[in-house]
């Protein structure tokens, strides 16, 4: 299935063509370019609201500077497509994060066109000031650095520093704030309301009130107060927008609000931008998926859809014939409510995933104890210590590779004070089609090295209900982290009674001989087909759910490394320092010297996919599992048997 | 030596005693506590400035607020030494900063006055936050939730993000700024200039001008303009400075600024802000070392000025009776500036740390070059990705343990891009009398386990120098860190030619047969003098500084492994995950079975002291290194000769 751009579309492969365009068909263009998108993610899938949203701003930004010397950073970049399509990449759209396809987000490796990598949000305004700093320093001073940022990614602290900073350099540095009022969920915040306030001009009628409520009670002063103050008021107006702005206050030179839909004003007022030097914030206001009606009325389903019938809007669902497991993420949600029901010092704590992490269901339930903190990992983690010394129990739910944005909190508010806060990371492992600056690769290594921590992964949705409850016991009082993958579990009846589980211990699936399979969270059901597969060619194989990567489960590690003759360990995590190391420690610890193989994710960037496809890359599927049994197993059976040596 | 009090300060055991003061008094006590800091930090060391600022805070805070039920939380710590005296520990003063003594900073295990453990800036409004959430959660309405915050930690986007929270949340919040324009060197960035702007009221005043202006030009609307204008301009001002206020923007309500050396007026001000629900901060101006001329005059030398006479000024320093090796930091600043000499691409990033790392030497020498962006350790990262984007090689100096905020940045803007960015990572390993808030122990392992991260570490001077040389080099473009301890080498002659280090390369320190020492970094040094003091016991043991933790030196490897019976393996590190993880790594995957043990920081919280007592109480000082050495020694012994066997 091919689409058709429209006819002014069709003729732009690089911004060079869309300036041959006049102002007046760049408003036929952004029709175009947006029915593209329509018509593209409604049957290849990807994310849609945003792009919709950035349209005008996009075809504004490359008619008016000289992309690719004029650097362009879109913060995130869910909504770059429209920038992918008018930079030469229109014809590979169908590609879009697909397996060895194009990336969802910009990427250096991509085009020259996309300047700054990006997947997680608010390091735009950072990465173009340092652009804009070298051109300065290189004595580029017609070079223009321009950041996109949406009002949500504003909220993260990151954003701010990169502001504070920007704001006493002389760089020429135009931030484009797209203001929607969202993220993937409605934003929060007093960032929000303040910029609301702006829009709305609320800020400015209350000083205007006062000053008419003022001068009425001056009528006595003169002929026509009325008149003074009406030329007052105009006076001041302009002043005190400035004077009294947030964007100012950081040295910024703040323009707008602006309508970001008018394309035409768009391009008069980034030409006049362009010939003003310094940092400078031009404010728009623009609509998550404006020009598709339902992605316009409930932006948070159509931030990415999935596939759909773009004249219907109906979006395709595969009607199972069976029950099916259902999320992870959704288990993780669900069960929260029930502990919370049960257990009144249960809280919620996200960074602005509710509806990404279930989060939603407990805001619904109790929304005096789920908090939506806004796109902040690190304020999350330290808002959830905070609860905790009043003896509270957060469960903070983050992304794996959100995570790491909140790592030193984690350790100095949470880990070294020994609270008890539940980290729950989401999306850990292999994100899929996100690609790698979504990946949940380091969360093992990078947890188990602090002290204090429980690290934890569930191989199903019991686990994973059984870890939560285990989790919050008065008993396991200090940092305790599950981390589960993005997508569905396995099993469809998942609404189990809730078990409590000792710390440290794990589960034995399959007794053999020969070689162990060890496996940490998900990815063991991969090892139960291989050893299925391998029982078949009569290789009676083992494999050990060890759940906690630490503390490690001690007592079935003694018994492992001395029945078995070889060792295969499996996660779905970045080998070095992770799970298979952890066990590696203790065998070096306790003198065991048994040949081991270590699967996971490899010391090297992976690229998007499926998380199948990915899995099979990296050799820790079924078939990658088995071929590393096999191969173990060829590999003790050539040596005479040895006992293992107590050293 | 004892330090004796002043004769109010010697009756107050606890906030109940200083509330029996009467206001009057307090200008006394506030005297009194102020002497005694000078008196003891003078005789038992530890910071300075910061406390001397905040005696009147201190004083009114404690009189005002009911502590302990009431919460107190200080921004990083530095500033609690009033506090501590003020709430049961003046005796416990002199073993401020000592092998288990005293903490430096506030700590919930030491008091129950500590509501939150810090050390790391700007964590105070988020934990503040999050304990005043659960005190609205639990129907504690009267109670009062309060964060001391500096004007410089407030740069920190997790500060930001907890305002953005706050804002929005209903709950007793007191953020008192304490507003001094330093951190440990002057605050930089628009924040700082904004507030100067409103506590000298620039900002009120271009409003005022403006609208004199403007009235000016009306006089033929009546009798008496100006008259009008008075009376509107009074009837604004508190509408203007309200609305046009940042913090007031964030929905904070703003108080101030008020001269924080004022101790009665504190008293009253927050007697009136205690009955004021929700959100608020107080703005007060004090000066960091008050009432220490020496101090007020040079705040950074006096943060922590080490021991002093207090009469004369003079701080003690010990005279060496022959040349001394430099400290590590200013190794790093002095080649920094060599290498910029010689590469015009070389650039320096610090967040908040120019003396500290010594990349004022830079700054000072090239000061288009070096860029201070305030304590933003995410956007410091960011911000030297952007620099790297333009062909630049920008020394990003941050201390080991502060990368941590970091982390997230490090991978997703630097590591996944393969940007040339060389990370410099200061106070790696134990930091000393700072204690586990600053402790360096992480790094080996959350780094290693990035994709594209080159991790090395110096043994001493000339390896620092080498390191740096090789790293800033075009055939190593990427992502390279150089992580090195707090203090002193130990190469008095320390100005070698700089000379280029294949990357993954180790080096032989000494020869030896049996067990083989493998370490990385300066620790090595104490490899060398266990090495002859088993020799001395006829062990020859070799000692391999392996350089680099990442890439591993294979081929030394293969050679070591071959050769040896049993390694012990040494790092200033935590051992989950660390260098030794990473030996281990290198021989599962190739086979060898060695015994190994690891000697490195242990996975537990490793309190304060000098870095030599902590070395000897994890067991990895000279003496701990020589008799593991010994223990492996003694088990291969007992074992018959084996083949290392190649799996």
């Amino acid at each position: 299935m091919i689409v058709e751009p429209g006819t002014l579309l069709a003729a732009i492969d690089s911004p060079d063509d869309l300036k041959k365009l006049s102002p007046e068909q760049l408003v036929q263009l952004s029709q175009e370019l947006r029915q593209f998108i329509i018509d593209s993610v409604s049957i290849y899938g990807g994310h849609f609201g945003a792009s919709l949203g950035v349209v005008e701003l996009t075809v504004a930004l490359h008619y008016v500077f000289n992309t690719p010397y004029d650097q362009l950073v879109w913060d995130v970049g869910h909504q770059a497509y429209g920038h992918k399509i008018l930079t030469g990449r229109r014809n590979q759209f169908p590609t879009n994060r697909r397996y060895h396809g194009m990336s969802g987000f910009p990427k250096r490796t991509e085009s020259v066109y996309d300047a700054f990598g990006v997947g997680h949000s608010s390091t735009s305004i950072g990465a173009a000031l340092g652009m804009a700093v070298a051109s300065e320093y290189k004595g580029e001073h017609d070079r223009q650095h321009i950041a996109v940022i949406g009002d949500g990614a504003m909220t993260a602290g990151m954003a701010f520093e990169a502001l504070n900073h920007a704001g006493v350099e002389k760089s020429n540095l135009l931030v484009v704030l797209n203001d929607n009022c969202m993220s993937i969920d409605p934003n929060v915040g007093a960032l929000k309301e303040y910029l609301t306030d702006i829009t709305t001009s609320r800020t400015y009628n209350k000083v205007r009130d006062e000053l008419w409520n003022v001068l009425g009670k001056l009528s006595k002063f003169g002929p026509n107060p009325q008149q003074i103050a009406r030329r007052v008021e105009q006076a001041m107006k302009a002043t005190l927008l400035k004077q009294g702005n947030l964007f100012e206050a950081l040295k910024f030179r703040y323009f707008g609000p602006v309508d970001g839909h008018d394309v035409q004003h768009l391009v008069t007022i980034m030409r006049d931008l362009k010939s003003i030097p310094g940092p400078k914030l031009l404010h728009c206001v623009t609509v998550k998926g404006k020009g598709y009606a339902l992605a316009e009325k409930d932006q948070t389903l159509w931030h990415a859809p999935g596939l759909f019938d773009k004249i219907t809007g109906e979006i395709y669902k595969k009607i199972p014939d069976k029950p099916q497991p259902p999320k992870y993420q959704d288990v993780f949600g669900h069960t929260l409510v029930e502990l919370a029901e049960q257990n009144d010092k249960v809280m919620g704590v996200t960074p602005a995933m509710p509806s990404g992490s279930s989060m939603n269901l407990m805001m619904k339930a109790m929304p005096d104890r789920a908090f939506d903190v806004g796109i902040a990992e690190q304020h999350a983690v330290t808002f959830s210590a905070g609860l905790a010394t009043q003896g509270l129990v957060p469960f903070c739910n983050i992304y794996s590779s959100f995570m790491q944005r909140a790592y030193d909190q984690v350790v100095h508010d949470v880990a070294l004070q020994d609270l008890h806060v539940v980290f729950c990371l989401d999306r850990a492992g292999f994100a899929g089609a996100d690609g790698p600056t979504h990946h949940g690769a380091y969360d093992l290594s990078y947890m188990r090295s602090i002290p204090n921590m429980v690290v934890a992964a569930p191989m199903n949705e019991e686990e994973l209900r059984n870890l939560m409850y285990t989790a919050q016991l008065p008993e396991n009082a200090g940092p305790f982290t599950i981390r589960y993958p993005r997508g569905e579990g396995v099993m469809p009846e998942w609404r189990t009674p809730l078990k409590k589980l000792t710390v440290g211990t794990g589960r034995v699936v399959r007794e053999g001989e020969g070689v162990a399979i060890l496996t940490i969270g998900h990815i063991g059901n991969y090892a139960v087909r291989a050893t299925k597969e391998l029982a078949a060619e009569g290789l009676s194989t083992g494999h050990y759910d060890m759940r906690f990567c630490k503390p490690l489960d001690e007592e079935m590690l003694h018994d492992v490394f001395s029945r078995y003759r070889a060792i295969v360990t499996v996660e779905d995590g970045c080998l070095p320092g992770g799970f298979g190391s952890a066990v590696l420690e203790f065998m070096a610890d306790h003198g065991y010297s048994l040949p081991v193989r270590r699967l996971g994710i490899p010391d090297r960037v992976v690229e998007h996919g499926s998380q199948d496809e990915l899995y099979k890359e990296c050799g820790f599927d079924a078939a990658g599992i088995a071929a590393a049994v096999r191969e173990m197993s060829g590999k003790v059976a050539a040596f005479a048997p040895v006992e293992t040596v107590l050293l």
